[in-house]
């Protein structure tokens, strides 16, 4: 379904082997704006960032981005000032190659930590994927499949918005966020339009979207050193949006952002079980934001998860504890559809009928909702996690550093 | 070693069986005095909080405290109203046999969450643990065995002051914080002394005790609804202590409390290794305490110390996003002694010996050190927490509600 994920006007991508990975497998992925792009990026807050990140931040927003060249395998962090220095050169190998400035290119990496980049193979490896760029929907999976890691499928999505001048296209490509061997992976997104946008519309819209995405997932609650959503959008559709065109476009990104967000969260590792958690009746969204966190990062309901036990008891103590106010006695909690709890209490329910279609199902939905009493209001999050496998065990303590 | 503990002057205890635990193992704890005792308490933060917690919260701190009586089987947490009268009626039970104010006596729960207390079974059980009551230290030892619900093995501590005039005493038992089917358990401490306190001094020697301890710990990060650690003194050693033999009385009630913290993890479930995390270099005892809780509560970080993986990433990466402000070119980390991560780059170490170490050492020890900089300070903090293993997600996910 998503090889058929066409890219925006005006823009071209490639994913070709370099050689940064010993499995062979691709690990090089540019993306291309024909033209000067607006460009926007939201990035990790850890204190410890890849020297990409730090590259990337200083030259965003912009007017005059060309691309985003992507390497897997080496996340090019805790490299020190050699790692800059390594960063910039990709940035400039790239910028040469398309006739534009080295403050033009965006830059991130994934993969191993503390290691140099392999720059003899990048080197080498950039004119290669110059020469393999394309406009294709193979194009665009080529490079989605270039940047994954331990993803074990590519993730790419797309919106279109169409008035009487033509058509407007958001798409984009993501990687997970689950961690492995060697050390730590990241979360990586890139979205592309071929809409006009002024910077300060492209950060707003990026920064929404991503906000009720990428930033509502959790498959561990480890934020990575690398993790990075960055946006171009070129003006190549030649549509003029009218403000209730531009508020879809603005949806278009957020939706595009879910669903690879999502998809990251199905691709966890080890993962059996996707689960969606609403939390409503709050007087904030932040309020029920830190709520569904809790829950989505606490280790017994993820295991709850995984044994297909309505553990009700584990999900509404994470809640007490996010440091929220609320009365206990207006809270109730739906798993599957089947209500568990009500009103502060236990509710009578077919706990081995729940448990069957827990078990039955890869996707669990918690609806967590607050009725009444001097805390509750109208807001509500919702976010995504997986549950915790054995198998998550395995993949993170084998031996890898 | 622990059966040798004693209790201290004026103290009994006792543990038996009341049945409420299908596996008919001791279920019912009671800790008495035989004068009016100074009382104090500290207690979970969740919202969601058991009915025990509740009425032993509104009974601290007191002059008049005579008793605390504990069940394990069923946490009486998520069970409404009818839930505070069968926690009263626990008291009222046993303040009749010993012939004071029910609002003289404590009580704690720890077990399955939702369901009714046996209350026929109680009302049996009470009068036959008043019986049991003795001061040996195998009562001691039954009492602190009766409040188990996962533990593998019961948890007491003491430590003595001598004077001139005598000896003061301070013993202490706590049950475990891992949490297993059929729901949820529960942290439980209770500490006892001889000394003589005003129930300022109790309340805030235990809660300086607490905090550099139970609030140091963490298996999982899910706080409960029933955690509890609960200070009786009572006086009867009729020793006075000078100002500094006071100073040592609140160091003695800290290392008991860290004794019992300690033990808990090292009975945490499935758990492999020890890891003792401390952090050092910062402006505030707050900033090591939120980077040491991060990287105690990766999973990550956890995963890598189950497989002895000395993966450096992982523990540095967690700092970064504990929210404090610190220049990672002046971060260094060792792992049992060996520097593995220098002023921010990677330290050359021979990772294979480093891991055999991990292997063959049940303790791990993380050192994390910032240096230099204008965020580096004198405080440090400690913590501590268990790896993660495939047994923990076992023990976890099997069916229970």
């Amino acid at each position: 379904m998503s090889s058929e994920i066409m890219l925006p006007a005006g823009f071209r991508a490639a994913g070709i082997c370099c050689g940064i990975k010993p499995s062979g497998r691709p690990d090089l992925a540019l993306f291309a704006s024909d033209t000067a792009a607006v460009a926007a990026g939201v990035f990790t807050t850890n204190r410890v960032c890849g020297a990409p990140v730090t590259i990337s931040r200083s030259r965003v927003p912009s007017r005059t981005a060309r691309a985003i060249i992507i390497n897997s395998g080496n996340s090019n962090a805790a490299t020190g000032t050699p790692g800059l220095a390594d960063a910039r050169a990709m940035t400039a190998e790239t910028a040469a190659l398309l006739g534009c400035d080295e403050h033009d290119v965006l830059v991130c990496s994934t993969g191993v930590i503390g290691v140099p980049l392999p720059m003899a193979r990048l080197r080498q490896g950039i004119p290669a994927a110059a020469d393999a760029l394309g406009a294709s929907s193979v194009h665009l999976q080529q490079a989605a499949t270039a940047m994954m890691t331990t993803d074990t499928f590519h993730k790419t999505a797309s919106r279109e918005i169409r008035n009487s001048a033509g058509i407007v296209r958001v798409s984009g490509a993501a990687k997970g966020a689950a961690m492995i061997a060697p050390n730590m992976a990241t979360m990586l997104g890139v979205i592309l339009t071929d809409a006009c946008l002024t910077p300060e519309e492209a950060d707003l819209m990026l920064r929404r979207g991503v906000d009720r995405s990428f930033n509502c997932v959790s498959v561990d609650g480890h934020m990575s050193t690398s993790d990075t959503v960055l946006l171009l959008a070129n003006g190549a559709s030649g549509v003029t949006l009218n403000e209730a065109e531009n508020a879809r476009l603005a949806e278009a990104i957020r939706e595009v952002c879910e669903e690879l967000a999502t998809s990251i969260i199905r691709d966890a590792e080890g993962a059996d079980h996707f689960i969606t958690v609403d939390v409503a009746g709050f007087e904030t969204r932040q309020q029920a934001e830190r709520i569904a966190r809790e829950i989505c990062e606490s280790a017994l309901v993820k295991t709850a998860v995984t044994g297909a036990d309505p553990n009700w008891g584990r999900i509404v103590s994470a809640a007490g504890y996010a440091g929220v106010d609320f009365e206990p006695e207006h809270l109730s909690l739906r798993i599957n559809g089947t209500e568990v709890y009500r009103s502060g209490t236990p509710a009578e329910f077919d706990a081995a009928d729940l448990s069957r279609r827990m078990r039955d199902n890869r996707d669990v939905h918690f609806e967590l909702t607050l009725a009444g009493g001097p805390c509750s209001g109208s807001q509500s999050a919702r976010f995504w996690t997986s549950d915790l496998t054995a198998e998550y065990v395995r993949l993170n303590s084998e031996y890898t550093t």
